[in-house]
């Protein structure tokens, strides 16, 4: 049932016994959330309990409570099960199973499935932190220095530090009032700016695989194996570097997943690299997409590289 | 004499023919800034002309307006002589002798040395565009979507995009009002982390000579002239990446000057670094600082690592 946030909050002051979750693969906006109505939760009284069936990435322990996040253990009963940032069911992992109680869902993604017995979905809000914020508003909770810190990472992380196009007037006033309540933006860009040595070393050797086409419009960057292990995490921002270049038009980055397999990564000033990726079984938005390739990297280049001519030549910017 | 803001604008108000100057050596704070007034006193109808004694560097061309921008040509008269962003003569170059007029000078540097007929200085403001957008609303101009963008890239270069210890709950709340009047956050980004090609080159060199030292507490990068053209503009942030590394203490940058000058950048998280620098002649802040040293590299690697693991002993963290 869809429920408005008045109604939101209304619920979890009806409940005494509330159980709080996010999605696995946890992110600043997940983790921000959840500690935030943790902390705001537990001041108001209530039994609150944090589930994950995934670890805080180390980026993220500096965040006030996080400590007490735990595995799900399997049948616990409670009064509210409040599931945040995920859009469906899947994303919780073994919660879904461990907790016998109603689902509140409060989410900010377009592509929620309404899988929950209550949900609020706002998808103009550029993090579920602000929509957090907003319902601690209603319940008259106050944002201790701890909650500040906790809603300016959800919503921070969420719109890229304030460089996304999610980016809103209102994204901004939230962190004024965060500010207000303690916060100090320096720090948590230091927190959030913490790379492993691994990372930058990973880094520096995708850099030097740089490689400009089409008298530098088309500029590619690749990973593989060798150079060191590679998850989704640890290249985050890397396709980036291609694409930041003056002159580029489109980015490439290259992950060499297996012998036979390639992920592609592509970005974009103008030219819609969505349909690029289409025609090679993958999707995204205009500026913004991917696709994987069977085969070997020398294939997946010629491909791509390939289709990234034309698709100039057909729109010229 | 020290003026208010009010004044300030009052002053503006009876002028009729107005020179507009920023500092040499111009950033996003000083472009925006002089282009935000230009275009309300324009609109406002006056006679407005902008001068610097520099380029206006490509990476800020997308301002509105900046094609407006001249060299100061002598002897030129005028009602008023603004100068931005600007806290001693000097930074203004050959426009300080061109124009005959009063100064008002606008700025936030601390360092101000009240130079000009007529002053406003806030320390505290984090961008010389927050003290033109609260003076273009004493003054009633519109903030148009040109005007909007000006201030927005002058507030957000200054606070390293909302990630400075500079950053306050007004700077967000300047921001939020600035995309009220049209700014698009994500827009300007890409503008500012555009770079170019041989920047980019330049940082995969200079990540190929990092260095750890006690145990990964002190992390180092240098630069030579044979990596490629070496300006302060093109090596901008790369002090970050040693920075940044997980359980770094100190990073330095070391750039080769010529073969017997070194010039030495210190970052830290917890240790104060500008003694260190003191040591050498240089100076800076706890965080921050920097100093030069006759020698070798190899000299001054010697020098400011072995200051640097002393300092680690002398305040461990």
């Amino acid at each position: 049932m869809e429920i408005s946030l008045k109604q939101a909050s209304e619920l979890l002051e009806r409940a005494a016994n509330i159980v709080l979750t996010a999605h696995i693969y946890p992110d600043g906006d997940s983790l921000g959330s959840m500690l935030a109505l943790f902390h705001s939760l537990r001041a108001a009284g209530k039994d609150v309990t944090m589930l994950l069936d995934d670890d805080v990435p180390k980026l993220y322990q500096y965040l006030p409570g996080q400590e007490k996040i735990v595995r799900p253990r399997s049948g616990l009963n409670a009064d509210l099960l409040v599931v945040l940032d995920a859009s469906d069911e899947e994303r919780i992992g073994a919660v879904k199973t461990a907790v016998f109680a109603p689902i509140l869902n409060l989410d900010h993604h377009l592509s929620n499935t309404r899988f929950a017995d209550y949900w609020y979905v706002d998808a103009e809000a550029a993090a579920t932190g602000e929509i957090i914020f907003k319902l601690l508003g209603l319940m008259n909770g106050k944002i201790t220095r701890e909650i500040a810190v906790c809603l300016y990472t959800a919503i921070a992380t969420d719109c890229g530090f304030f460089r996304y196009a999610n980016t809103s007037a209102a994204t901004m006033r939230y962190a004024a009032e965060l500010i207000e309540c303690g916060v100090q933006p320096h720090v948590i860009a230091e927190h959030l700016d913490t790379r492993p040595l691994a990372n930058i070393i990973l880094l520096t050797k995708a850099l030097a695989t740089l490689q400009l086409y089409e008298a530098g419009r088309i500029a590619t960057i690749t990973l593989s194996a060798e150079m060191g292990q590679i998850t989704s995490d640890n290249t985050e921002g890397f396709i980036n570097y291609p694409r930041n270049i003056e002159g580029v038009e489109i980015a490439v980055l290259f992950k060499v997943v297996d012998t036979n397999t390639v992920r592609v990564s592509l970005r974009s000033r103008n030219v819609d690299v969505s349909r690029l990726a289409l025609a090679f079984g993958g999707g995204g938005h205009a500026r913004a997409a991917g696709c994987t390739l069977n085969g070997t990297l020398e294939d997946a280049k010629t491909k791509i590289i390939g289709a990234a001519v034309a698709r100039l030549k057909e729109s010229p910017v």
